[in-house]
């Protein structure tokens, strides 16, 4: 059987995973491509640290990326600038690339694309681990525009979520529980602020619109200021609280978009709970798919590290991104158009005249409520729920600017939106 | 651009879609493919049936399968041995072919892949409709051995059960309700008896396990015997009643079987409602994956189709079902082997002694009792439900041959499998 020889650069916890199952399941894997995958060279920064991986490691990258027994390299290693010079490397050395590096192709995913030619480069493991989304848009839904596509790309955010509403806890607790767990990191920042999101959902958006964009081009914000009333009020009215990366055509533009939203409890997505990942993607034939899965974990990870070796290794060559943007293009739609339903949460002092005020602002910037609920939070101080109709968020910014100078606000006013499938 | 010729063989609904989806999505899919597919004729069998189609059609076979500006002809005529005829042809004309035929794929496929040898075959229309499936098996979870594949494979019986769970209807009435809805065929039986579940499950054995079994070899049970009694006692113990494809590795043996489970209401395929198709998947690696949508309909079917265009189309070549069995081979369960929970369910008349004499019956079988509900059906009969703990399918057969001997019977009994995820 003919032997394809891999390195793999970075070898923690995903690497060790993909050389130990490469290694257990080599039977299985062999009878599914006609080949036997072998894992010839691990680099990694520090010889000296213990690892269980049964596997000839070296601190020298490039004696790997110029072994000519190595076909495919599989880069683990994490960063942007670095890894980015790596990939150009291998692909420059005409060598296969696997990547897990999101943050890496948030950033060069079309650089690498142009380099590549026609080198295959696998990234499965750059979106929501195990899940294999990447090659459902590729492949899978080619026939179709696909209108919107709203995934829970980020498992931590999902856990505290889940927890806080769950457990009836704060967000600090359920981060907390969550760091515990070994579900978010000592420093959680990616995830919660929704940058690793970000990254997935530019990476997404690419193979559904061949469109290139930016992080700092989209609106990326995080789970941070969601407190136990939200939470409360969601579920008084039918709703659960998700951190949603959104992409939507409208005509020819793509609204881009992370953040957390209210979503119907009855939606598919809506029930997806704890640290596990789903995307929802409405296709223009075939209505609405959904995939489910562990977003994280060694072994998940490699495992769609692994499909991507068995693409390759079965010989499958299309362009990484599978959208030759030169025969159709969307562009990005400018944030101030955005239109949703949107929660407004206020805190007030409770006296006479708060409601007429807040509701005048609101009607001069175009806003009607559909649902309103106030409570008394402390003594003396009001808590005001509102959801509105569709509105434009340009106008709720500018009445959220305009309610919070007024004397009888206490805290800053906070919203989100709501997210209604079409 | 390139331009890649196709022949549709049977333009019905599924076809009509397809030549529609080509033509109003021409520009995206040309964008993902770097080609142009252009359906070249078509055939029918009675060219005075009105239709809506834009193209050339012939009740001439041959001259589309012989014609050399088609490259790849789509199978949708249905039927087995007749259709199985026109593949072969299509293959040994060196043409690529795609199918949605499950039937003839249940029967043939292993066949179909001797013939192809090196010409693609696609035929990720042939199960659950949009969802794509059969890639995420064959590509995307190919690092793993299948523990377990779970599937919602028929829409009309998922359909049919929801109703009588969320309506409290008969299973005539919901049938009904699916027959008006277009849900059913005015001969529903291919569905409500699970025939059409059973051969997508087999593709989907094929491609997980390289299995070669027929329809014939397998459990295949209906949802016609399941009443009124069954779904309320699966709602108080927390239950849902779905009709599941289930395929299972137990060491170097694979569980095969269709039929109706109970199903811990928490589990996400439990979430699954009315017409939606839905398949659960453990591998020893990824873990859970769930793959959701519309089974059936004529766009979605036909975003499936298309889809097996574009991967021939970008000049992806893999055998058939991925799966060479010379190098790896499990083999099918012994039906007797089956273990289980089981929800047992009697019709007796009410009197002294029945239960001690059931219960006797299911201790003399090894059957022990988990759940016990006794209560009146109409005056003098009583209903007897009953959850059992881990039992081999075998004693349950027996113990209720021996229990519908007994004087005190007043109707067949049932049971319908648990299904417990490890």
């Amino acid at each position: 059987m003919r032997e394809i020889g891999i390195g793999i650069i970075g070898v923690g916890v995903v690497g060790s995973s993909v050389v130990k199952i490469l290694q257990e399941n080599a039977n299985i894997i062999s009878a599914r491509i006609g080949a036997k995958l072998v894992v010839k060279k691990g680099v990694v920064r520090d010889l000296n640290k213990v690892r269980d991986v049964d596997v000839a490691l070296t601190t020298d990258r490039d004696c790997v990326i110029q072994d000519p027994e190595i076909e495919i390299i599989i880069e683990l290693m994490g960063g942007v600038e670095e890894a980015y010079e790596v990939a150009k490397e291998v692909l420059q050395k005409n060598k296969s690339l696997v990547t897990a590096n999101k943050a890496m192709l948030a950033y060069h995913r079309y650089e690498l694309e142009q380099i590549a030619k026609n080198n295959p480069i696998g990234f499965e493991a750059s979106v929501c681990g195990g899940i294999p989304i990447i090659k459902a848009l590729k492949d899978g839904l080619g026939a179709n525009h696909i209108l919107s596509l709203r995934g829970i790309l980020n498992g931590t955010s999902n856990y505290i979520l889940t927890q806080m509403s769950s457990q009836k806890i704060s967000f600090k607790d359920a981060l907390k529980s969550a760091q515990e767990l070994g579900y978010a990191e000592a420093d959680p920042s990616l995830d919660i602020h929704g940058q690793d999101a970000g990254h997935k959902l530019l990476i997404l958006a690419s193979l559904a619109y061949g469109i290139d964009v930016k992080p700092e081009e989209i609106i990326i914000e995080g789970i941070t200021q969601i407190d136990e009333d939200d939470i409360a009020f969601a579920k008084e009215f039918d709703f659960v609280i998700k951190p949603l990366g959104i992409a939507k055509k409208i005509h020819n533009e793509i609204e881009l978009r992370v953040h957390p939203v209210l979503i119907d409890k009855n939606k598919m997505i809506a029930k997806v709970d704890g640290v596990m990942n789903a995307i929802s993607v409405i296709g223009d034939c075939v209505g609405e798919t959904l995939y489910y899965g562990a977003g994280a974990g060694g072994d998940a990870t490699a495992s769609a590290v692994i499909s991507d070796l068995i693409e390759i290794g079965r010989g499958k060559n299309s362009a990484m991104l599978g959208f030759e943007r030169e025969h159709f293009s969307f562009k990005i739609r400018d944030k101030r158009e955005i239109t949703s339903r949107y929660y407004l949460r206020l805190s007030t002092f409770d006296r006479a005249g708060v409601l007429s005020k807040v509701a005048g602002i609101l009607s001069q910037n175009d806003i009607s409520i559909e649902v309103f609920l106030q409570k008394q939070a402390k003594e003396n101080i009001a808590r005001l729920c509102i959801i509105t109709h569709v509105s434009l968020e340009a106008n709720i910014i500018h009445a959220l600017e305009e309610i919070d100078k007024q004397e009888f606000i206490v805290d800053r006013s906070f919203f989100i939106r709501i997210e209604d499938f079409q």
